[in-house]
């Protein structure tokens, strides 16, 4: 494993500082945010179906979703996090009007107890090369 | 962009269900965490030079370290997330006990106001292929 196997994504500092831009493959800065949702327990088989539903919908059928990563906490699998990653944020606009989404919305939002939908800045994103 | 593209990691029980098992990569499940960290806002700086060395190392010299994704809370920089991909538990646990991140906690500890970490399991890791 050496400098030429990893991958940055919005690694635009991180490239002249750490590796020489010609070892990373450096991409445009992806859009990313981090859903934190409560489901009420009763209903978490059927929200995790339809999450998933959306997920495979979003990531197969629209070009600016880059991946959609849902988890339960595993000391309270109540507790969903998705971190999500878009080319940008018209991206996630255009994916808020999808009929996937909207279908995911009107099927869980009675499901949620809570939800918070946080707007982030990515400080470093590194992954593998797959 | 059409199912032959999609890549779905953790997604066992999704390859029969939605997509073919010929028609998405399917690969062992990862383990996912998600870290929480209120860092002091004085030392967001040093920290976010601190946590982009340890994920730079950690990802190019761990095998067993699939991605490590660190963003900051937009309305609220000093909140910092970092969703965190191992080939297994034992991956993590080994990456524990690596200089690197050895250094970064212990250039860090007096910088975070306060930690959560999370242990998760995955309900849908679904990306692009890169």
């Amino acid at each position: 494993m050496d400098a030429k196997q990893l991958l940055f994504l919005g690694a635009t500092t991180l490239a002249s500082s750490l590796v020489s831009p010609a070892a990373a493959e450096v991409r445009q800065e992806p859009y990313v945010r981090v859903a934190e949702i409560e489901i009420y327990p009763a209903q978490l088989e059927p929200y995790k179906a339809a999450v998933k539903e959306q997920i495979e919908a979003a990531v197969r059928l629209e070009p600016g979703v880059l991946a959609l990563y849902s988890v339960s906490d595993k000391e309270n699998p109540a507790r969903v996090f998705v971190f999500e990653m878009y080319a940008d944020a018209t991206a996630y606009k255009a994916h808020l009007e999808t009929a996937h989404f909207k279908k995911y919305k009107a099927t869980t939002q009675d499901m949620e107890k809570s939800l918070k939908l946080r707007d982030t800045v990515p400080i470093l994103l590194a992954a593998k090369p797959r």
